[in-house]
């Protein structure tokens, strides 16, 4: 049996305990969550006092140039590099991901003109498969939805694109990236992989896997504060040959020319749409300092650490009362882990009453997020030591906590 | 001849001065550029505080239900409502200028499926042109592009939609709305107006005019901060047939159904993409409390006599030398006048070392706009006192002043 002097324990030898001080956790909360909204870096309050007070309110338009807004698309971009494998100047921060992917399998659509065939991944969020749709019936392309399992065989010279997220938001199953993106290219197809639940609390190796396209979010396990903007990676290969519909100002090669045709700008410049939203850029910006200088292979073992920890107390505290979805070994999982049960939305509800703060996903699963900079292996402990009590007094079974609320 | 004095007398009878105290206004400035990037409005830094620190570091995910972040694209579209003459269920808050453009166009596609020419008006912003050619390009669409004068002419039987800007933002050349919208709907094309250099400044009547689409930004005149969301009008009797390709997950019907298919939400839903950019979101909905009971003929009346000032001015302090570009008649123009000069570059760079901030636009005008709720007569009396001092002097004749940076 696991005690919870045990889980103390392994926070006191935890390389990566000193960084849970970089952020602000309310009292009485276990945060779960970081793979839906991430939680809030301390110094963010400050860089936003002084950004809103001296950038916009005293040095005014002056700043695009003097305090670097224009460039902030591709300056967060190089500093959110590394944390997923990239050189600096294959990423670019910009506009939100449902846009992003919408921009990325257009250009991939553009580089394989003569192929009619976008692989969608079955496990992909739901706006991946919107925009999949969207875009295949604007451009006149067939959808072939695949399990991951079958991704690899589904490509052939027919297919433009395979669009795949890395970790499946309900299930949590990481996908080989290496693996299937070298099948992708052997193929002749573009890869296209979806890193929001992965950049920030896993290896990513975009460069070195040879990834073609990926895209992001900010505001998950990267922590840059609710829609913070998206970001999109862009091999080397591809610069100069990147062309996206969305051809706002921001993307040309003389901005401020005001020409009235359309010249793409070099390198990732033309995946730009109009204005950044300086606001949410400059939040975003300061949240990446809390990953400066840290290993993210010791950031993966503590995510398994913490994952594998969940499903021993589950297995110790509730057998047999919640049915772990998804891969049992953690080598094959995100920074989560995902239960189902029949009445997964009140024990959520109830849960989230008591301060143990997960999420809930349709049908049926309860999702529990690590973010590893700042989650405990005690709050794992006392996670599950509330999931236990919860289901012992059956307060979940409580109407108000089966009211549907927007957001769940 | 025209005094300090009586500018200063004009400013105490001004029913709109008290509302310039509501913004942050830097000491040595005198900003005539809030058509470029607005003044801050002093609560902002406050609203932004709690919003982080309460909404975000506190309620964290929460806060998507409890302190209304889903609803806020609409919640903020109907404050913005009436600021441009619409129903509260008609402006909806979202994405950046660029990219509600593009998802405008294809709509206006979408509802004329049999017509195939795009008409702009040549005095349209560059990305609004780079965007329509897009458009045009991706569905298979003629662009004809023709001069404000020439616009209901234009419009044939062949016309899906026909794009136009409210104010050319070189020219400061006001279009009259409801005679080109009355021509354009008798033509059967659907109109769409960008507002970015109209909202906020003057009177816009978009239903009563019978206007089907409208977008603009909320950084100008509105004061939403830089890079603040844009917005969409679409016009009632165009809601439930509202497409647009870019089918983000905050659009669908039931957005946490998390089904896999794309089925559109009412209203105004459809218009949405992705998640929203909450911080910029939440500055440009505080921005717009600025407007709290502002009457918009008062707004005009003054933005008008504003501008008539700045040109007898240098008409008096500069005769012959600065030319003026647009319309004569302030009844004409939108709120900013535009000056023509081969040294515009230099001169202006001048102007701001010395305090007085308008814009240069290539390829030779300085451009000075007035934003009604905080810009002074007695600012626009120092600001041309500046110009001839600067002319005189000849101080712009300095290398310094002739390096191009890359926002002007």
């Amino acid at each position: 049996m696991l005690t919870r002097e045990e889980c103390l324990d392994l926070d006191q030898s935890d390389p990566l305990a000193g960084h849970r001080k970089l952020f602000h956790l309310p009292d009485g909360v276990i945060y779960l969550d970081g793979n839906s909204l991430g939680a809030l870096p301390r110094t963010i309050p400050d860089r936003l006092e002084s950004f809103v007070r001296d950038e916009w309110g005293t040095d005014l338009i002056r700043s695009w140039n003097i305090n670097g807004w224009f460039d902030s698309p591709n300056r967060v971009g190089a500093r959110l590099a590394p944390i997923v494998g990239a050189e600096p100047d294959e990423v670019i921060v910009c506009d939100n991901l449902s846009v992003n992917i919408f921009k990325m399998l257009a250009a991939a659509i553009g580089l394989r003109p003569d192929r009619r065939t976008i692989v969608i991944e079955t496990g992909n969020f739901p706006s991946d498969h919107y925009i999949t749709d969207s875009v295949a019936a604007t451009f006149g392309l067939e959808v072939r939805t695949v399990d991951a399992a079958e991704v690899t065989n589904a490509v052939d010279d027919d297919v433009a694109v395979v669009h795949l997220s890395h970790v499946d938001y309900r299930t949590g199953e990481l996908l080989d990236m290496p693996a299937i993106t070298a099948a992708t290219r052997a193929a002749g197809a573009i890869s296209m992989w979806d890193l929001a639940h992965s950049a920030g609390a896993l290896e990513v190796e975009l460069s070195s896997s040879g990834v073609d396209f990926a895209v992001g979010c900010g505001y998950k396990y990267l922590n840059g504060g609710p829609g913070a903007p998206a970001f999109i990676y862009a091999n080397r290969r591809h610069h100069g040959d990147l062309r996206q519909p969305l051809t706002g100002w921001t993307g040309h090669a003389a901005p401020f020319a005001l020409d009235r045709s359309y010249e793409p700008g070099p390198g990732l410049t033309p995946l730009r749409s109009g204005t950044p939203a300086m606001l949410s850029m400059v939040a975003f910006e300061e949240a990446l300092r809390c990953f400066d200088g840290v290993d993210f292979a010791m950031v993966r073992a503590k995510s398994r650490r913490l994952g594998e920890l969940f499903v021993e107390l589950v297995d110790q505290f509730l057998p047999g009362q919640f049915e772990l979805v998804g891969p049992a070994d953690s080598a094959r999982r995100g920074s989560q882990v995902s239960f189902q049960h029949a009445d997964g939305y009140p024990i959520m509800q109830a849960l989230i009453a008591r301060g143990v703060i997960g999420d809930f996903r349709a049908p049926d699963r309860l999702r529990f997020g690590f973010a590893p900079l700042y989650v405990r292996h005690v709050d794992v402990w006392d996670a599950v030591d509330t999931i236990a009590s919860v289901l012992a007094t059956r307060e979940w079974d409580d109407p108000r906590f089966r009211e549907r609320s927007t957001v769940t």
